[in-house]
């Protein structure tokens, strides 16, 4: 590939940080940028620099501008059932479904331990003293991706939490709207089976 | 979608400028920026802003460092040719071909009045202007996407050049490497088979 101006070569570096963007797409961005006017660079660079303001609630660690959130302040919302999450952004996902109408704590990943993630890195131990300071909370839904490290994490927690009296449950495993029964894997169709309900 | 603080909203709103970046797109990088050290991302934003050091080449109009690019001032390169692209970026992709040993003009677009590119707008006065003062440019490859803007674009380009005594020529039109004829289009094979080689 040509050499191209520094600086461009300086943001196409930054730009690949991003998870999926390669080379290409970083120089596509980058050309994008070019095409921008100088103020509508700032605003962008100033927006990136504004990400230091963002704060974590005290009470569910995710991202809120105060120190507590919204969800947590929330006195409409349910306090015998607490959802755990992986990431601050599951929690949008759920909301989008409006199902939902418990609080939430965000665990700061999965158990990966190959990856430097292990329970005390995770908000284990915010949900244990959650879960002792709050004796109404019956239920515990573990929200996680059905993948190896999200099953792993679900299986450790719902130990924790039944030791302590609790329900643990997790999401349904079935078929996905729109799916193609041809296409779905024989576990997702076995557990959809299980789960069938009545019409 | 439930609303984020007020600096990933701006972020997010900021980086769906990028092409082909939606909202959910943004937030997944908004994420990772969050993710980051404070430092990263004043070394993202700088680089943003530092954009604003990037020339254009006052020969070919191609970004570059100095008032002459790299390319116009190599002599080693052919002064026989002249290659047309749309854009600067082309330029290293022409480049990493490693085949065409000419100069370049950046036309900056392509024809197409519904979005207010026309003639004037574009470097069209640049090209003939150079070619009157480089009679030794005897052949001016047109180097554009072969779709329906840069499909006008090299015929408008064309007469001119021809008026002007040049050869104009484009692109081979054939079969990309790794191509399955079955799914190769009618017109694509047609010009394949027009276009034959020896073997």
């Amino acid at each position: 590939m040509r050499k191209f101006p520094a600086p461009i070569h300086n943001v196409v570096a930054a730009l690949t940080k991003f998870p999926g963007v390669g080379p290409k797409t970083a120089l596509r961005y980058a050309f994008s940028l070019l095409a921008m006017r100088q103020d509508e660079r700032e605003r962008l660079a100033r927006s990136i620099i504004d990400l230091q303001n963002v704060q974590t609630c005290s009470e569910c660690f995710a991202y809120c501008e105060q120190s507590i959130c919204s969800i947590c302040n929330d006195n409409q919302r349910s306090n015998d059932v607490l959802c755990i999450v992986s990431e601050s952004r599951d929690i949008s996902t759920i909301e989008a479904a409006n199902v939902y109408h418990g609080k939430y704590l965000v665990l700061g990943g999965v158990l990966n331990p190959i990856e430097g993630q292990t329970p005390d890195i995770l908000h284990v131990k915010e949900l244990i003293k959650r879960l002792g300071e709050h004796p109404e909370i019956k239920e515990v839904i573990l929200a996680f991706s059905p993948d190896i490290h999200g099953e792993t994490t679900m299986m450790y927690l719902a130990r924790k939490i039944k030791d302590l009296g609790r329900r643990a449950t997790r999401l349904a495993r079935g078929l996905p709207i729109g799916a193609d029964l041809e296409y779905t894997d024989e576990v997702t169709l076995g557990d959809a089976l299980i789960g069938r309900s009545e019409m």
